[in-house]
């Protein structure tokens, strides 16, 4: 194809790196010390630069890698070349989107610093100078079991004080006043009782709840019953569409999903059998910037809500996150993200929550700077820390419990 | 909102103008001699310029007039300000949408220009170099009953001979090889004639027929089986979505629309009734280029195909066309235009054809440049000739036949 007035791409880079992960609790297990993400860099024929993060995973890099190698002396614009690029045939449709993702953002940064536009601009313009996100809580222990671990000055929360306590920091130090709770990790009557917790101690400020598939459908009618009019939306009580129409139909709560719907082939049937009223976008899965615009339109289109998923990220995809989030108008609810748990992060300036908000940049590109001192040395703890590149939850449980397996679902 | 390094509007500009148009006919009657568009100028505070384009009856334009001052002091990316701009209450969604589309397309034209980029760069990128096309066949009368109408050189097409010969000049001049003929003028079956005279000139060329919802359930599922695999498509045979639903379940036939689907709101129910497997995308209507990336978006989620369709426009709304089209990966379809039936335009290098198709502008912007003095001609026109500043195919067709009124459909 012909381009003219744009830059072309003359390198890509892919690096592995890992971050330090608190002890932080959820249905499969508990994060490792350390996960992997998969950072990329572009580099154009004018000099402009990109950088895009994804997840780090053996499936994600090494089709990150033939990226790399394949985007070489395509036109900086090609979001769309490289959405749709055709790219290794068995790769899944989860990991390939993942993947595209990373240099569809790095794309947009490149060409927004070559043209002196922010990234929102290129994705149509901002509705909004700030974006708000939402307190992540989590059950975590106090440190990990093993001693060459990271550590953290959270502390425990293993009960509803903990966590009460645990959103207060979040409150204090962030201003989030939206709370979510990773639940699947006790059985469901304590994570309820964390739940009225957060309420009484939280009045009138919305909480969520995410046990990640845990629930039978019969637990999640009890525990929506039971939390009728508390909650803003209950987060996958249940696995599948048929389980998640029942819970909505019975109880009349909003659920939300990242697990249910996690790609476009699979709305028809989820939105036809209301199985979820609130889709939690994540840019990385679903294929980019432009496909969660996509996205966002097939859910305004359907009368379905838009809110958006976190998985353990760093600044990269936060400022992507951010500019995707200030341009879709129907994005009301405040975005999930783990942020503030990952001390390490590869950005010169990292983030300031204020007001549990984040200010939407109008700098050039996605407004972020690479801090290329903390990329070698995240680089080099993924060449010396080899049992952490694939993230196992389960596997770290194990340190603590030997006889621990993925439990199959629903667990309650 | 703040918006650093984007310019400000400074200026927009409406400016309502009369095209040449032959006497095409259709279901409603037949085309005016002239009929009115309005074209709209932005300029930003660092002497960027924009164009869009749009309907031109008095609401299209009372509305472009409001806008016009609305839109002065915000900032040139705000496509999506301007999409979702709360307007005059009281005014229809598909004339909002229309007139914001002019703005989006005008604030784009001038982005692209202050920073280089084409605008499909700014829609994500092309994944094509050329559009493809169709030929645009119309019954029509050799003149316009009126002495002072324009004239043109087509001559006349009242049956099957004078379609073929139609379609072969559109091919001749422009290389088209997929044709579209407006139906609903005559009984179906010379219709009918028409189309197979044109499969047997042209075999194996994509066929299209639209009556414009002016026949029956049953009369459209007569003719979708007497042309059972002739037709790329059938285009609105029936109005609404149970007609349309029941022709396609009855024949099997594809059913494109621009008439039972025209507003995000008409999906759903549409798309669950199987009503529609083709949908007829105007960035006029829909709101925008942004907006039909958007249906596009929905189109591909539910399997449902999209092509494009046009109204009588000059070059400002066919490059729109064109690049919006170029980054559609799914729109395979030749698009619809009405251009080569207008001689008028406004731009300096009006667009050619060349194989059907038009090459995707990269240069930035629109890649047009607006013809200031065939603007102030076609002002001047619109000046003076205040009956035809509302279309009104029916008015035109009195002035043939006094008793003629706009036939309630379905007219077979």
């Amino acid at each position: 194809m012909s381009y003219e007035n744009v830059p072309v791409i003359r390198r890509a880079t892919v690096t592995p790196i890992l971050i330090a992960d608190p002890p932080l609790l959820n249905v499969q297990g508990v994060h490792q010390p350390y996960t992997p993400r998969t950072i990329v860099e572009i580099e154009t024929s004018d000099g402009a630069t990109g950088v895009g993060e994804t997840y780090g995973d053996p499936a994600f890099l090494n089709l990150a890698r033939e990226f790399a190698s394949d985007v070489v002396g395509q036109p900086l614009t090609a979001a769309n070349v490289v959405r749709w690029h055709n790219v290794v045939p068995g790769t899944s449709e989860k990991v390939r989107a993942s993947v595209a993702s990373a240099f569809e953002v790095a794309c947009l940064d490149a060409l927004g610093k070559h043209v002196g536009l922010p990234v929102h601009a290129l994705l149509g313009g901002k509705v909004r100078d700030t974006v708000e996100y939402s307190a992540y809580l989590f059950y975590k222990w106090e440190s990990h079991p093993s001693a060459d671990a990271p550590a953290d000055d959270w502390g425990a929360a293993l009960d509803p004080d903990g966590i009460v306590k645990q959103a207060r920091r979040f409150t204090d130090l962030y201003g989030f006043s939206s709370y979510k709770l990773k639940g699947g990790v006790f059985p469901p009557e304590e994570e309820i009782a964390a739940i009225r917790a957060l309420a009484a101690a939280f009045p009138d400020r919305p909480l969520r709840l995410d046990p990640n598939g845990g629930w039978s459908v019969e637990t999640s009618v009890r525990v929506a019953e039971s939390l009728s009019g508390v909650l803003e939306y209950l987060e996958d009580p249940t696995l599948g569409v048929a389980g998640m129409s029942e819970v909505h139909r019975r109880t009349g709560v909003i659920l939300a999903t990242n697990m249910c719907v996690t790609a476009f082939s699979e709305i028809p049937s989820a939105f036809a059998a209301s199985a979820v009223q609130v889709v939690l976008s994540d840019h990385h899965y679903w294929g980019g910037l432009l496909a969660t615009r996509d996205l966002a339109a097939v859910c305004r289109t359907y009368g379905v809500g838009l809110s958006m998923h976190s998985n353990t990220h760093l600044g990269i995809s936060l400022a992507a996150m951010t500019h995707v989030a200030s341009t879709v108008p129907e994005l009301l609810y405040a975005c999930d993200t783990h942020r503030p748990w990952q001390t390490d992060d590869i950005i010169t300036t990292p983030h300031t929550f204020v007001d549990g908000c984040l200010a939407v940049s109008d700098a050039p590109g996605l407004g972020i700077e690479l801090d290329r001192s903390q990329l070698a040395l995240l680089h080099d703890r993924w060449l010396h820390h080899e049992p952490m590149r694939s993230r196992d939850d389960a596997a770290a449980m194990r340190l603590a419990d030997p006889s621990w397996q993925s439990p199959s679902l629903p667990r309650w």
